[in-house]
């Protein structure tokens, strides 16, 4: 039996290669179709490209075969496992968010989940997810369904409210990753260390650390304290490529962490959008925020950079880079853990982003909440997480807010609730100018803003 | 019969007279047996001296009697009604929440409800509520339960969540007196208007105004435009003793108006409040809140004379002003109203602070929030309003996490949550700004606060 | 301004003939445009001659006009009520329930809320109702919207989840003529007295009757322990006709008020069929249920014979009955009512069936249930009801399985599902039998059921 | 590190032995203390007696140490683990309400549960487990705390809503047993085999089973076919100590497989009791419930017989029987599971009663529900079972209404709640009948209801 898998939003080509390569070389899994979609043709060409000369390289032919398709209704159908990496006008559209919002005076490191740049993506996002997700209910509506596209916690919530899509599990290797560098900076391998947390998409609270079943918190705290009673090294600081295993590369972070006993994913980079009143003028530790501490422009171009390998490989202009057979790691990884655990009923746990629905009390049931998940053959189960301590919850409480209006202002295309949704992010106060910034970023992105007129 | 009606707090005397004087003039609602209540003897003996005089000038000993014990427990038992007006520290505590806050750059109109006032005011007032709750559920639980006291919507959640006194209801005058003056705004009687509201005590969105069943808002809208065209009359801003009806009044309660369609009971002085992050420095139009705009000192000082005057008045030094018995209006008036509607089952509707439970969808079900309700004979009985808008709905869920941490630091006396509490509330957006803040509020009213270590 | 109101399913004629004398003699309701909707022709042009020569009758033709026409979606637009009393497959229907269910040894004395032949009729009527609630959401989406189609509990269930009409009112005439009830046996007018009460549509458990504001029940108490303490008359039990005012009349209605403190409307005749395990072969106080106790036959006969004294009327061969714009009473009374209240924003209220969302706690967020309302503006607003005992909670509890099991049959064709209704309405405990019941039952009323292959 | 377990009700003896034999064996989990807890002298001396034997036998005395103390309050402070195993009125109680019922016509093979028999046994045993829960909050608050006694639901419920215990955690081998049976039944090894499932204690269905991550149920569908399609063997039919493997060992729970598709735990002996209008005067399958098949009288003496060799043991006056420590299994085999679960934090998962809060969507929040958990270091948390099918959770809604009542009447002493809950349960449908059996087991267990005057 040929298991089909159909990934929506395939011309990026990352999330493509990274799950061609794990599929080639996870035998175990059995036999795969692996249908890429894409509106945009040409993205959809290179990717279905990349992805043949894969299959050829390792003499994968048997068991992978690869098609593409422009139109997600034709391949829908028959569909064991879709996943959606849809991002609305790409790395362009990014940069305007980005250079909007610093015109405003507003800095944000990322600006893919939250603040005005977050709300912007969620704008022209969202909506497209929803229509996704209609379809994949209508038409492959008992296949495992998991999305990739932030802003994740709007995108989980919309999916569910306006397709009822009430299953969609948002993945993230947000959680994963910080794991990681919690392990590493106690120096305990990852496999003996387990975290219990809950939150929204990168902001989500590691509130309990155990190295072998213990409690880890007190090695860590110990080597927090030493690393930050030394001087800030500059690089540590703001720097994208990081890897987060030194105190003063999450400062801020670690705050936190001290203020309220929880360590919050996804560090730094993504956490200082979510207290915005905190970083005037975007100064953070004498750097500023999305300019030299996490450079969007320096990320922008390594993305496009990465592009343009993966486009010459698929071309044949450049010779096929076959380390990623080993060593692949990145976003693609987990989903291929959850895969093995479904097909095999082996109840492995991840962290996924769904509906809270009862498993942290005292936030809305609809919210989609961060949460750590068995994944069983039926898919992904979250457990309950019933003691995330109230001033936690009472941050992410009003971080929901945003999402809530936000999400209806994408749908309705109501440009007075987006105002709404920027005045209650908290980035810019005055009703005014939240109200001129967002119509600069509406303005600015009208193309992909079908329902505001 | 004669009924009983238990006063607890009843040293402030304000109330205490306001309330004699309409039920001395109440003849319908028939015979009435007053028990007075406070801790401290000396005021109780002054509101139970002015009492008496009110009962003899008007020859109504036959039908009411007034008694006063500084002892509950000794009193509830029997009670047909129950009535909190508890003012823990009196006007001294709330001056020193003011002179506290405005050194450390905190400035506001009133501090009863929220801002770090507010949460101060809580912490000292939540628990002995709570305490005064827990004595009517064991010994009057069948009596109808009303409170009074500030902070409203955290102390009728408290009684609800830590006495089980899902049952009281929170009264406050603003609602209704807001109405009086949206009616005589567009100069039409009270009794012809009508409306629909929801939100939390000091910031109800009333969202429906009618005459006469028709929608009252366009005449209100081109009032509005008209007034606030022509310059302000200084006179008209930030005073305390203004009656509201004119647009200058109120300016920023009109332009939340005209944002969000719905008018903001109770008015600048309160309204102002809860949205902090606007007046930096505490500028308002000009003034200063709490200074020159709703000077905090003026309120204070006219109470005290207003206080001394009754005792002068009780100890007979004074005559007693039988004025009172011919346009008592004031906090009392709703409650005669209320008996009435109860002793009859006449249904009248009244604003009432009580637990969410349902009416209003998108905010927390134990929630204490303003709402219209019918007074039934089994008591007030909220009605649905499930029509509040998306952003009045989002606002309201931002300014009730501060609730909720506040109320848990002050029956908990933790003082971490507190600091949250002032954090969330949004007045002071630095933690440690907010840490030194809440220690000085702590500090200064230490002797009111013995949960606090 | 003409108001418009739209009448679906008009053709029944009986209530379209009261609503119109009542909009006729109601001259402060002001001016009318009243649009019949059938999808029957012939009955739908009975149903306007008749309206049309009411209004000529009392020269009313200038503020009420009468139009006709058998598709809604013309016709809804512009509405600003939209009333649904729609009966799919009429009496006719009706009659094989009851024979079909007979032949399988259930008896019951009325169909048209549960047991197999309640279930019978809302797999046939609720999915066409839940069609006409898609297009009012569509096209009137501001109108007041009431229903009077039975079973009523399902419909406005249904409406909700699956057309989004969630203001949809269901409105009956059964809790307000019972009060009328209780009010004759105690020998007080009507208007002095008040009720509160919650439950399920025929099933609505008044709690609290006050005469004047104090508590009636023990004057009620009184009459019905000697009324009952004399042997029954054969002609108060079951008598169709009978006005309910003898104990007699309704003996295991009072038997349920000694059990648990609460009165039963609609009385005998309805209440029985919601404690089906009580009535072994349909055994009533020594009569049959639905045989000659409440005869079905009875009153299938009695409905005809009115409608086609309705049919000669409109058809001018039988003189106008114009004594009904004197007496007219029935099911469209409340609904005037209502409109006055509505119009005026008089605040009056009246029984209404709507979600429940938290105004009974312990039962279900998304239960129809019969509540108290008060009539505003902007539509009808439950009041809460948090003192429902808790047996009377559970019985509600129970009963309601059924209608989720079967408003889902009915909506996805499922007869497995449909089988499980009639399980867990309890007339049927064997579940073979219940199965055979259902099987009979969908296939005699086949041509109703197109969701049903 | 010695960690501490505090048994209480220990001097039943059974569950003490096996919970010793286990933790002898398991070297891995280190040094315990065990404080074994009865308010009988007598039998928690023997229990006391039999486990030191136990240990001395292995020569544990180094990492093992068991005391023992008739006061809970004295040895609970310090508890890392709670477990509860009372049974208040022991066999003879059950014998009474056994013999009660039956003098009533009611017929039930177990009566640990639902029925008249689980009923009478709620009101004796709930209001103790209350209690010994409120010390358990007081006094050990962070100990993880689990309960055997039953009525399972029942204890869970009140316990969480009337001592605040919201974090007990419901244990019963009944789950694991039945996956073992299925395992049997299609010849594969148990830990090949998983499941999904939801329900109340005794009643929780198994709706996915599966091999090696595939669907098992065709492999179940087939062999159950053929099972029953040859005629029954007495023998297996209400045998109490069948091992369940042939299909008509529990021709009803295949039978409702056969209809819901999901197979009930905890099978025909317990099951039965869910649905007694099947089985009028006791009738099952030619025998009578409790008398042939599941003869109470039968499992009354083996506990007797099986306890008395316990007692000889402890005394000395027979031979240790050390043959336990190599086949330990029984009740306290998954606490073992659990203990090493939560001691490394491996996250395995059990079977949990536990409250739903959301986890089964359409069941009441605050339910015990017995779920998939998964153990962490925190405890155990259950996941989310969003699709259990509609039936399902309709007959578990209408079973869980007895619980309420009977719950409330046993902490408040109502009677006439208590035969409210005997009518919702459904096993006795004339409300007089219910009554008297009501009347006649408060009587016959007066001794064990103080509340009950």
């Amino acid at each position: 039996m040929r298991r089909v898998l159909v990934l929506i939003g395939a011309g990026s080509a990352v999330f493509t290669r990274g799950l061609l390569a794990d599929l080639i070389s996870a035998r175990d899994l059995g036999d795969w179709e692996i249908r890429l979609v894409d509106i945009a043709e040409e993205p959809l060409a290179k990717a279905v490209g990349l992805a043949q000369r894969m299959v050829e390289a390792r003499g994968a032919g048997d068991h992978i075969t690869v098609v593409g398709s422009t139109r997600r209704r034709d391949v829908l159908p028959g569909a064991d496992f879709v996943v959606t990496c849809v991002g609305v006008g790409g790395r362009p559209g990014w940069q305007t968010d980005h250079e909007v919002c610093m015109r405003h005076g507003v800095f944000q490191p990322v600006g893919d989940s939250v603040m005005p740049g977050g709300v912007s993506r969620l704008l022209r996002t969202t909506p497209v997810l929803v229509e996704v997700a209609r379809d994949v209910v209508d038409l492959a509506p008992d296949a495992h369904f998991f999305n990739y596209s932030n802003p994740m916690t709007a995108n989980v919530m919309a999916m569910a409210r306006w397709a009822g899509a009430e299953h969609v599990v948002g993945l993230c290797h947000g959680m994963h990753h910080v794991q990681h560098h919690l392990a590493a900076f106690i120096g305990k391998p990852f496999e003996e260390t387990s975290t219990l947390y809950a939150g929204i998409n990168h902001l989500t609270f590691i509130y309990d650390f155990r190295w072998s079943g213990a409690d880890a918190w007190p090695l860590v705290r110990e080597k927090v304290a030493a690393e930050l009673a030394e001087p800030a090294d500059p690089d540590d600081l703001g720097n994208i490529f990081a890897d987060g295993t030194k105190a003063w590369n999450n400062p801020f972070s670690w705050e936190l962490f001290g203020r309220y006993g929880a360590f919050p994913a996804a560090e730094d980079r993504h956490v200082t959008e979510f207290f915005p009143q905190r970083w005037e003028g975007g100064t953070y530790f004498g750097k500023t925020l999305g300019v030299d501490a996490f450079s969007v422009p320096e990320i922008l171009e390594w993305g496009e950079n990465r592009y343009q390998s993966m486009v010459a490989q698929a071309d044949g202009t450049q010779p096929l880079d076959e380390s990623i057979f080993d060593r692949s790691s990145g976003e693609q990884e987990q989903l291929i853990g959850i895969i093995r655990s479904v097909l095999t009923d082996s109840r492995d746990m991840f962290s996924c982003n769904v509906l809270n629905r009862g498993a942290v009390p005292g936030l809305p049931d609809d919210a989609a909440l961060e949460l750590p998940g068995v994944a069983t053959a039926r898919g992904i189960r979250p457990i309950a997480v019933p003691d995330l301590s109230t001033p936690l919850t009472a941050i992410l409480n009003q971080r929901l807010t945003s999402v809530y209006l936000a999400t209806e202002a994408a749908m309705t295309g109501d440009r007075d609730l987006a105002v709404e949704a920027v005045i209650a992010d908290g980035a810019v106060t005055d009703p005014d100018a939240a109200a001129r910034l967002t119509d600069a970023l509406i303005d600015a992105q009208r193309q992909h803003l079908p329902r505001f007129r």
